[in-house]
């Protein structure tokens, strides 16, 4: 198994989707900064995990993956305006993202609040605008990427890490990172299937399934990256988990058993994905591998 | 004329459906916090103006105003939300807000940041699960809020204020507070036609030309009482604009024409509405006078 195996052709396809949208409108006069700042931040590179599941998801359900290019976009711009605020001086301060200057370093911080309020917002635009598909599915969709995304989903995880709120226990653990991480990851694997019409229920609920183990696994791996990782692999600064003070499955389990934690994630998540898509989401299967894998 | 007319009615039905919304859903365990830094800004009181435009507007088309109340509260939280943002130290730095600390003197920056955050998503969501109506008609009018509050509207309006990027003639200005403040009382407008099905183009076309005035008018008036105002009577620190040395209808023309700029728009505002709902919308002349003679 090897982190190379990774479905190149539909990132490229989210990479050439993302770097052709522009957000001010020709008739906004003299907003061209906060262009910038957001296509700065947004087109950053990375292996662009969200959309490309959402692709391999369409895929995998034998739909064309470039109808779901809208909302595929959209979670990257989300995930994009989650990191911009959670760099925040008044969050985790951080300086360095994917090797860059911080958006907040780059522009200045009224900038960067704005940058993410903007790209959560032109999110939302994005998808109303351009997802074909019927309506009522288009408000599914939707509706989870606002619930994914609010104070049962990101912002609320959000809120329990920066705090340090959440009971403090591993089943606190894992519930404030199913918030903060595995709510948006599920999203991209249950949006395309919401677009799509007529999914069997046992389809939906298995997804699901598959969709919240994903979650699991990326942050546990997630949390190790921070403690071995280097800052050159990451693009970011190395232990920053250990400087805030913030608990990880590496703080609460030790390296040793987290990387068990890992591996029983990695096999769950398999398992999950062939109950949903039985011999038929070869690239949700690499995507699978390359989250447990990953050096970066 | 008396500012003494307003719904109150209407407002009434907002204040007590705003204060039933629980944002966090119980199992989210350790966030009760953050739902309290954000009732704590969204129950701050006010004239409600923007919701209770939107119920007003369903009665002027004939519709009960109580169907319109998940998006006219989703209007509000996005109200609280751009208000808390807009406090921020890195934006306007405001320690008072409707007589009370605001969210970051009395919160925290972080959760300030993620309460403004959350209610933004929480918009969004209420409207997606509760709002009644055709799912074409449902998506319409969030398609309007996304389009209102993003970077061709109230976000871009804000960076174009903070950064003082906006062209400095009177072209410019207009088109700052358009962005800023004049696309969410339009959309407050508008959502409730674009939720009531068959409404007659020319209709929508006559009503958003009034909402167009609206927004103007509102500028203008906050403008003139940000320098005659009273700390007391405002809420927050008289003054502010020219401290930060913000361009305001005032800075621009002086007092006396920016007062004459409010008459003219005010006129043109009860023309507009008189061309869109013909005799038949008090509360709407009501809330337009109201602006209009506003205090605080």
């Amino acid at each position: 198994m090897t982190a190379d195996a990774y479905p190149d052709d539909l990132r490229r396809q989210v990479e050439e989707y993302l770097a052709a949208i522009r957000f001010v409108a020709a008739e906004t006069a003299g907003a061209d900064g906060l262009e910038e700042a957001m296509r700065y931040s947004l087109l950053a590179g990375g292996k662009r995990i969200r959309p490309v599941l959402a692709l391999a998801t369409a895929r995998a359900i034998e739909r064309d993956p470039a109808e779901a290019l809208p909302i595929a976009a959209a979670l990257e711009l989300i995930h994009t305006y989650s990191l911009i605020h959670d760099d925040l001086p008044a969050m985790d301060d951080d300086d360095l993202r994917r090797g860059r200057p911080t958006c907040h370093k780059a522009f200045g911080e009224n900038v960067a609040i704005l940058a993410g309020d903007g790209l959560y917002a032109e999110a939302f635009r994005h998808v109303l605008e351009r997802q074909a598909g019927e309506p009522a599915a288009i408000l599914a969709a939707v509706r989870e990427l606002a619930s994914a995304t609010g104070v049962n989903g990101m912002v609320g995880g959000q809120y329990l890490d920066v705090t340090d709120s959440a009971p403090r226990d591993a089943a606190g653990l894992r519930h404030l990172h199913s918030l903060k991480t595995g709510r948006l990851i599920g999203a991209s694997i249950m949006c395309p299937l919401l677009l799509a019409p007529d999914q069997p229920r046992a389809t939906i609920d298995s997804f699901r399934s598959f969709a919240s183990e994903l979650g699991v696994l990326f942050q546990i791996v997630d949390d190790i990256l921070d403690v071995v990782g280097t800052d050159d692999a990451l693009g970011k600064t190395q232990g920053s988990d250990e400087r805030l003070g913030k608990r990880t499955y590496v703080s609460e389990f030790g390296l040793d058993r987290a990387r068990e934690l890992a591996a029983e994630s990695h096999r769950n998540a398999r398992a999950a994905l062939n109950a949903a898509a039985p011999g038929g989401a070869g690239e949700l299967a690499q995507i699978t591998d390359f989250i447990y894998t990953r050096t970066s």
